[in-house]
């Protein structure tokens, strides 16, 4: 690459683009399916076939424990995990506002390269889209990932019981402080990382041993914890029981939330999803869940219950109760 | 919706995002898939799965002949057409900056809706993100489309061969004529549309007649019917031959790129695509393209040779010969 910052021409479709993507895409991704240079891949699936798309439009684009690049690798996984599938391949569009820094694209393309590696998917078509300064910002990436449905995954709203156990597996809250941090020019005593990591093996782990005892996969991203089970709740008519003092927080995000007057049940995570499983087979998840990650914090934090149809309801640390309803509009927007 | 314009808090995972996909989203695309609301979406697919992704940046987003919700679908669509795909399922994720009349999010569904129907692909999976006013330019879409690839599909750069025949489904640069006319406000005496369609029948049909006698297909969007032969060219070191008089064009396309001093071989199309086939079966294809559409204006354009390795020559009406060069940058941005 001659140039230093990307032009309008690099998403022309002539000589620019075809040197974008020689010299920095299809040789960051070299595999058979992307080398054919063609509109599309041709993929061997068999069986059923889970598909999942994101757009990310996350500002800053490079945060303390991730970039744009891993959070589209990590976002569509994920989602493919939830939904009970084996995440095999990944499809990559950018947006590009005129100006980027090809340093930038660099660093970005680095981070897919290394997060699609780490969760075992391979980056097989693409696109790229330039648009003028002042009608973007930086670059948005649309990833969708493409799995294999896991043998033993039935993954539903609609099998979720009464009695069925709530389990994160991991504390709450991280991703969006670390944005918030960044935004605000926040130095906290020692500063909060984004939790953005790939979740499908840890997922696949847990299917393997606990197949449709699982009712329910959800990754809490925008909206938090809060707006997945507010969903539940609502979809299944059935309530939903919380108590805080399970909830795993970490001491300076608790400390950062309190400080900008956010509910960690409403922040997003990157790295954080929720089980509905059988109370049957609830602590041995959460003991799977802990061999899995011994650095993680995963509780069981609540329950399914007929005791308050569509509500979801806390208990707070001194006994309390309150309705935690799902958020109307923007916490903090841009945050994925 | 109540409200009026698309809000930030759209995209926030909220009540506002549920408002919006529940009443205008979900409702528009009601399948078995999409119903679930989940992350993404399980389908049952066997064999070899074509997958082509796209994101649309087009401006202005309404135009003659179409908008940006049609071309978004008939992009994907048509992309996995040419890698020999048989088209089924689109994901859609849209990139909406504040501001937006919900009245033109509406529309651009409708036209979603209606371009997914006559291409036969359900919507099964989608995202939504919300930019603040001055970060986007109104809404850009990413579609994903999975298909099956078809058995008699043998589509790769490296099956041409010298003799091959060229041949284009329609007449060229209706598109990029439409989208330059209405940004400029030129008014030609009848007005240019845009040729945006769904090939993926066509497509269909003479794969099932012809099957490996077919070495290429290629749609000839950004770069033009130009930016397609160069990279045969180059990728299989061969030449390429045109004939400029074998080359159909509207009259009023000619008439417009004349006065605009545009080469309609590099103007971006959205219905048209390239066929490179073995010369035993090129006049019967063609009489096939006229069958399947009698308005349209197919011909054979030219051939592959080994007179002149990686160039694209062109004799022009008056027998002159000149080389065919990609561009380098921008002739049109957000064509597409």
């Amino acid at each position: 690459m001659d140039k230093k910052k990307i032009e309008l021409g690099h998403g022309s479709g002539g000589l620019l683009t075809r040197e974008l993507l020689d010299e920095l895409i299809f040789s960051t991704f070299r595999n058979p399916y992307i080398d054919q240079k063609h509109d599309g891949a041709v993929l061997p699936l068999t069986g059923e076939v889970v598909i999942s798309t994101d757009s990310f439009v996350v500002s800053p684009i490079f945060f303390k424990g991730g970039d744009i690049g891993e959070l589209a690798v990590n976002g569509s996984v994920n989602d493919v995990a939830m939904c009970g599938g084996i995440p095999k391949y990944l499809s990559l569009a950018f947006i590009i506002e005129e100006g980027l820094p090809v340093e930038d694209l660099k660093k970005i393309l680095q981070s897919i390269s290394i997060a699609a590696k780490r969760s075992g998917v391979e980056v097989v078509t693409g696109d790229t889209k330039v648009v003028e300064k002042g009608k973007g910002d930086r670059i948005f990436i649309n990833t969708t990932a493409v799995g294999m449905k896991h043998p033993g995954a039935d993954i539903t709203m609609s099998r979720i019981l009464p009695g069925d156990q709530i389990i994160v597996n991991n504390s709450l809250a991280q991703h969006g402080m670390a944005i918030m941090s960044e935004r605000e020019g926040l130095a906290f005593e020692s500063a909060i990382s984004s939790d953005t990591t790939n979740l499908n093996y840890v997922v696949s782990d847990i299917l393997d041993r606990f197949g449709t005892q699982i009712h329910l996969l959800r990754d809490a991203t925008r909206g938090g914890v809060a707006g997945v089970l507010s969903e539940i709740a609502v979809d299944t008519s059935l309530g939903v029981f919380l108590k805080e003092e399970a909830i795993p927080l970490q001491k300076q995000v608790a400390a950062a939330c309190d400080l900008l007057g956010l509910d960690p049940l409403y922040v997003a995570n990157e790295g954080v999803f929720l089980v509905v499983a059988h109370q049957d087979i609830a602590h041995d998840l959460l003991e799977a869940l802990k061999v899995q990650d011994p650095e993680a914090s995963p509780a069981i934090i609540g329950e399914i219950t007929t005791a308050h149809p569509e509500m979801v309801v806390l208990e707070s640390k001194i006994g309390g109760r309150r309705v935690v309803t799902p958020l109307i509009g923007e916490q903090l927007p841009r945050i994925c």
